[in-house]
Order: structure tokens, then sequence, then C-alpha cells
């Protein structure tokens, strides 16, 4: 503590707190990388199966590797009986992140990771089980129904999670545009959430431990909680015109309207057109009239007024509405997502680590006097 | 991240991350105190509550305040019965600080922490409840035993937890050994789990998100294990002599000794001669004639041997062991302490909050060249 360096910027913010391969955020202002592939060129060819496996084993996989990967992830579905038990204890007004953490938690009393060694598997394991966590705590406490986790027709993890809280097999631009935001949302360098998986994984801790702790962090509304935000927001307005004096007002009393702006990025955030065009064509489906026209306008206005941009939680909050998503289910998609960039975070502190130990500066009295009990004050 | 500031020192050592009025450590190389107060002190003359008190209300109480705060901790031991239902659902074989992981998050689906002016009621609940939590489990799953978490006859949370894992009210001085234990562990600044605490917090995430993180990360051998790993190889000798040959022969050939040196720490830490003191109390008490000469002679031959001195963990190892706790339960005993610190942490954080989100140092390719999977190697 002592010997503590005096470095400004509260939160660590500009600080390098170590290095990483896996993600560039904010180069020049507005730019994301996954391992040095543009994101733009990501969402628009890969599939979220070959992101993860690119972040998780370094390159892009091959047909043979990206085909057995998708039937590895497909065949780590199921929910073991005591988390099943578990998930049904928990009582359907419960935070859904609170459903993710326990879930994520109880798993790893289950199956724990003995050694790093295993560390791949039970990676997988969590990437393929998390949309059955979800739905199957959703679909209990909601609906009473105990759902089937296996869903063997849909190959990808967000036609999954969808088939799961549908109970259909979704249609293919549904299980497109789920997949886009998979990719939007796997990684982003040393945000909080990832940061605190760090932290845990300096000390050795096991991976579910890590994964654990990055869940309950993103669940912070500073964190995950935007697109959640967002919609509870916009979902109150009834036309583009209702939208815009709303928003004037809300600038006016100086509330805060999220989905806006970036801790990292300056100029804009480079997953909101990504997300934005595929909003659009759900709209379009949907025969929506309302929704977007007023997301549409927010936009807009918010640039015109404040010159803040739309950040990827905005556009993702109508996006996932067109297509039947409960908002409260918005983080844990993210989860669902994030869990990618975490574990490949995870992988990457383990193999050449250091325990993330900070010093404090000291603010409290130098000494204090004991003072027995019967003479306090 | 292009501004990244460069700073020497991995894992952000001697680096600091924030402000805390809560803790020093280290100062002129040996001292440590909560709020000013010094450790021996605190250790010699409070009582854990009391100490707890002061962490999370800023100051000493006086008797009126403590007795009101012991009977409103006692007040609050009992298990939820779908907490109990998932305690039942953990095998005997897993980590208990996975049990005492999930613990913590079962929690807070069932008493969610909806608002921070609820911070101290949680706080309250997880300090009076966790001993419940992993002795619940901890002898359904070995036992078959369901306990009742009551336990009236004892007032304090060492009591408690002896009651709770022997089923009988404990002796004097084994409370006491317990109080002065828990007063040891209850805060260290900035070490990993606290800091994960916190970077949690900083979202403005719930507390048990945070508490559950913490869990994870103390987890860690690295951090929290370091007193069931001293026991472990202490228990394997039978003699001090045959410790001295051991241990000889462990630093001829660079293995680890767990137990002894500290990250922060450089002459002494001021809490080994605390708990040794006990822990030789203990040998006498049950005639112990093996592992507390066997300890003695491994501090006297780490000194010798490689000037390094006995961290906190080591004589915590026969104390517990002479009181009869399995040496899987030091770990969650920990944590049924320092969550005193690490709330005390959380409460700070949100009080004067950022959002802790450092930068990194990118080590990965500049710009990687999209290749259809067709055409990958």
């Amino acid at each position: 503590m002592a010997e503590a360096k005096q470095l400004g910027g509260a939160g660590l913010r500009g600080q390098s707190a170590g290095e990483t391969a896996l993600c560039t955020v904010g180069k020049s202002g507005a730019g994301l990388t996954y391992r040095g592939y543009d994101i733009a060129e990501l969402a628009d060819k890969a599939q979220f199966e070959e992101v993860a496996y690119l972040l998780l084993y370094g390159k892009l996989p091959n047909r043979g590797e990206l085909d057995t990967y998708i039937a590895r992830l497909k065949s780590m579905r199921s929910l073991p009986q005591a988390l099943k038990t578990v998930l049904e204890q928990i009582p359907a007004d419960a935070h859904p992140m609170d459903v993710m953490r326990t879930g994520c938690s109880m798993l790893g009393n289950l199956e724990t990771e003995h050694d790093f060694s295993e560390q791949h598997d039970k990676i997988d394991r969590m990437l393929a089980v998390f949309p059955s966590i979800i739905c199957y705590w959703y679909r209990y406490s909601h609906d009473g129904v105990r759902i089937d986790t296996e869903a063997q027709d849909v190959d990808s993890i967000g036609g999954h999670f969808l088939a799961l809280l549908h109970g259909k097999k979704p249609s293919e631009l549904h299980e497109r545009v789920m997949n886009v935001s998979l990719i939007l949302y796997a990684e982003h360098e040393f945000n909080a959430s990832t940061f605190a998986a760090r932290v845990c994984a300096s000390t050795l801790s096991d991976i579910h431990s890590a994964v654990t702790g990055a869940i309950g962090t993103l669940r912070g509304p500073l964190h995950g909680g935007a697109n959640e935000a967002a919609m509870e927001m916009i979902e109150n307005w009834k036309s583009a015109d209702e939208a815009e004096r709303e928003i004037l007002g809300m600038l006016e009393r100086k509330e805060k309207i999220m989905g806006f702006g970036h801790a990292i990025y300056r100029e804009s955030d480079p997953r909101n057109a990504l997300i934005k065009k595929w909003s659009k064509q759900l709209a379009e489906e949907v025969g929506d009239k309302v929704l977007y026209p007023v997301s549409e306008r927010v936009e807009a206005v918010m640039w015109r007024e404040k010159k803040l941009f739309c950040n990827a939680d905005f556009f993702h909050a109508s996006a996932y509405h067109f297509m039947g998503i409960p908002t409260k289910l918005f983080t844990p998609i993210f989860v669902c997502s994030r869990v990618s960039g975490w574990t490949a975070h995870i992988m990457e502190q383990r193999a050449n680590n250091r325990i993330i130990r900070p010093s404090a500066d000291y603010t409290g009295p130098e000494h204090a006097q004991w003072i027995p009990i019967e003479q306090r004050p």
C-alpha cells in the first residue's frame, strides 16, 4: 500500500490491467475486432459458433472443424436432474440474471472443473447449456411446463434458444438475427464483467467461479442491462412524434437515456448499424408501424440534440421484441453470447498468470484509540 | 484502448485501483489495521460481531448497540425451504466453496436486494446465515442429517458454526478461538476477492452478485485455499524431525510450501502470532504431541533456510484441526468472516462509484483477412 502509484482516472479508466490478443475496442474511436477480424465482416459472414471457435481456439475453423464443433455443442444441451430441481426452486419473480448466476454456479457443483486440462470441455458445455438453463426456468416458472431442452432439430445456439422459448422451430430470419446478435455481444476486451472473470481466474479458481462472477457483474444496470432499459423506455411511446416530445423532455430534465454513448467509443458503436438493419427487416416482417419508427426517431433526436450515438444495445431492444422475446430475457441472451469471450479471457489469463491484486489509497484514520465497550458513547 | 497507460507490475501490483477507509495492509512492512484499529488489539479485546459492526457501520458499537446487533444476527439464522432443497441437491464430493457460492447465489433469488437502501439488511442476513448454509449442506450430504440451523443457545457466529457442525454447544475456549479467527480473516484491503466484489459492485449490480463473485475468487488456491493446503501438508508428518527432513527436501526440489510469505507483507504477517498462541493453547487442551511441534518446526526451518515467515493461514490449520473442523471446511469459514470486509467494500464502492473498466495492451494480429470457410486449411 505504502508504494501505490498515484494515477488519475477512477475506475482504472485508461489504465492497462494486462494484455490480450482477443479484441480491440475503439481503435481510432470506432472499431471492434475479434482476433483481428472486423466485427462487420464477422456479423455479415460468420456463424456464432464459428466466432466462438475463433475466440476459444484461436483460428477460424474449416468446414470439418465447424461441423464437428456444432455437433458437439448440440450434444451437450441437456440439464442434469439436480440442476432442474434447483431451477424449479426459483420463483417466477426472480431476476433472470440471478437465475443464470445460480444455474452456472450449480453446474459447477455437478460438473466441477478439477483441472485446467478440462477447460475446453467445461466451456463448450456452458455455451451449449446456458440457453437450456434460462429457458427451462422461464417456461417452468411462468408456464408450469417442464421443457425438453434437447430440441434436436435446431443446430445453432441462437435458434436453440428461440426454439426452447417458443416451443417451435424458429424461422430462418429469426435464427439469422439471433446469430448476428450473439456475434455482436460475444467479446469486448476488458469490460467490467470480463475483468471480473479475469480477477477471479487469476487466483487459479475454477472456470464456473469465474463465469458466475462475470454473470453477476454483467447484471448491473451500468453494464448488461441497457437493452432492457431501452425497451422499457421505447415501448411506452405510440408514435415517433410522441417519442421525440418525450425524449426532449427527458433531456431537459437531465434524465439518463439508456442505449446511448459508451465508455470507450467516441464517434459511434460499430455494432449499432449491424443490428439496426436486422431490426428494420424484422419490423417489416411483423408489419410494425410504431416501435421501429420510434427507435429511429429517438436515434435521430439524440444525435441532433446531444451528438450521442446508439450503442449496441439500443436496436437490440426492438429486434428482440419483434422476435417475441420477453424483455426480462434480454440480458440472459447477452450471457449466452458473452460466455465465449469471458472464457477465452479466462484461458488467456491462466496461460500467463499473476494474481490481480491492486493497492488502494487509504483515506481512513491513521490510528484509532481502543475504548472499552462500557465507556463508549 | 489506444491511450492505455503503460505501467509496470503485472496483476496491477503496486497500482492503486481506488480509495478505501477500511483497512491498511503492510504499512512499514508489517501492520494491519481495520478503520485505524490495530489487528492485535481487536483480536485481543473485541468480539467478531463488534469488528463486523465497526467495518459495516463505521464505529465501534456501545454495549446496547452490540447487544442489539448480536440479537439481530441471531434471529436471521434460518434457511428458507427452497434453499435447503438446493443444498440437498449438491453431492458430498462437491467443493465446499462451490456450495457457499451456490448457496449465496440462491439466497439472492429468494431474498433479492431490490434497492441499495436494503443493503444493511442483506449483509446482516449473509453474516448470520452463511454458517447455516455450509453446515446444513455438510451434515446433510455427509451424515444424512437435516439440522436445525437456529441453535439458539449460542450467541456468536463462530460458536454457532461449531454448534451446527458438531451438534453441541462448543466450549468457551473453542468459541473464543473461532472469534479470534473470524476477526483475523475479516478484512484485507484490495485483495483479489474483495477487488472482484468491488468490480461487480461498480456496475451497480446487487449485493448477492458481488459476494457470490468474491466467494468464487477466494476459492482459488493462490488466495483462500492456503490453510487447507498447509493442513494437507503437515498432517502427513509424525514428528518435528520428520517435518524438518521433508521440508528441506521440498525446498531442495523447489516445491511450493503453502502458508508462508505474502504478496504485501515484507517482514511478517501480523496475524500469525495472534492465531499461533491460540493454536498452542488448543494443542495443550487436546494433549497434542505431534501437529503443533511439527508446525513450530516448519516455521523455524522456513525462517532459517529462506527467511520466509508464516502468514495468517499456517497456524490456522492446526488450530482448526484441534477443534475438530474437517479440512475441507477451512475456506468456507474464511467466507463466513470475510463477508464482513467484502460487504463493507461494496458499500464503500457504491457510495462513490465509477464503473471499474480498465484497458488492455493488445498483443494480437493487427488485421486478419477473412477467408471463406471452404477455402480454409
